[in-house]
């Protein structure tokens, strides 16, 4: 029984590292799709999210079988109800990078590159580099990796801040920019999100890994 | 044991009510303070996030003490596994209550009334009601109700398109209305994203209640 469980467990683990690989895949070809104009390729990755969603399905499907096997310990039980919020994570990440391989149908240059296209660039890398962070914290429950993942999460929303900023000037000057510009916020935005997400897988990895939460600024002296 | 079980599965399920409960009033009042330009109430929603996000911790707590202290029948494990996902989608609806608080911050009527304001109060409406409806759904574990629900998510996400294509085209013919029309759409966005949260809480109860999945069109024939 307990060796079993010990296999199911082995199998929610790969499943999950799986599931965040295709999830970062889908970031990074709609990244591409949208910085090179791509249009097949993002419509490709438009219509590609039903393998992240049937792999979501099928990871919850162990979770339950995991659940209903037998008593697991505590840290076991930490771990599981972490992998289930992990899926959710990465389920939500994969939504995201359809959007933006939506924008990428979408987007195409004018005349001249916009110049928020670098910062957009940066912050696509940053993004992926959280997930793929996360995720490694989460393959060697390694609390120090996911905390620096969360550390990394104010340099997107900055950057997120900036180019909205940017682009909402350029409207006001340039009417016939409104169209791409709210798409650029748009792609800005999503990435923001896809950060955010990353930021919260690695904060399970802590709570996993020191059974300690820190989200929602736990750590704060509590309001009176 | 049984007992002590039971009790701590209704306590389970009045902290969620309860939390709901907090959810809708956030995103209530923030869209009063929206609609009626009331500025303090704006800075008391973005401010009050912190009960809902305790509300979360806690729920949290209750589910690893019920998945600790026995081996649950496979009900009560879809029950408690559904509400683990409830409780996530509530703290997000807190969060985008807060988003449309900031808003009600930065917004405020020119000269004449904007066109959209009535869209979006109708937005604002079924966005509420179905996450009222979807919390109904859960109480009761009606899955014809959060099947009602469901239905009810393609008029929010119309209205959203509606709205946000008019305030584009706003802003190609009057520069000086970007900002206040990004902040309308971006409300737009966020009172779908709750609609969308409610549409995921009803699928929860259709699952716990049938026990099928309907997200992602699982009903949809199946790939070749």
């Amino acid at each position: 029984m307990q060796r079993h469980f010990e296999h199911i467990l082995q199998e929610l683990k790969s499943a999950l590292i799986k599931m965040a690989s295709m999830a970062e895949d889908a970031v990074e070809k709609a990244m591409e799709s949208v910085l090179t104009e791509n249009k097949d390729l993002a419509a490709s990755v438009a219509q590609g999210d039903e393998p992240i969603n049937t792999m979501e399905m099928q990871i919850d499907s162990l979770i339950v079988e995991l659940l209903a096997l037998q008593q697991p310990v505590a840290s076991d039980l930490r771990l599981i109800l972490a992998a289930s919020k992990i899926n959710n994570d990465l389920e939500r990440i994969g939504d995201h990078a359809v959007n933006l391989a939506e924008s990428g149908l979408t987007i195409h240059s004018k005349s001249k590159p916009l110049a928020q296209r670098d910062d957009i660039a940066r912050m696509s890398q940053l993004a992926r580099r959280m997930l793929s962070d996360a995720v490694d914290a989460f393959i060697h429950l390694d609390p120090n990796i996911g905390e620096a993942v969360v550390l990394m999460d104010d340099s997107v929303d900055n950057l997120n801040r900036k180019v909205t900023h940017e682009l909402m000037e350029l409207m006001k000057v340039d009417p016939e920019s409104v169209e791409q510009a709210i798409e650029w916020i748009r792609v800005s935005r999503n990435l923001e999100r896809v950060a955010d997400l990353a930021t919260n897988i690695a904060e399970e990895v802590v709570f996993i890994a020191r059974a300690k939460v820190i989200k929602h600024h736990a750590g704060d002296p509590l309001p009176k």
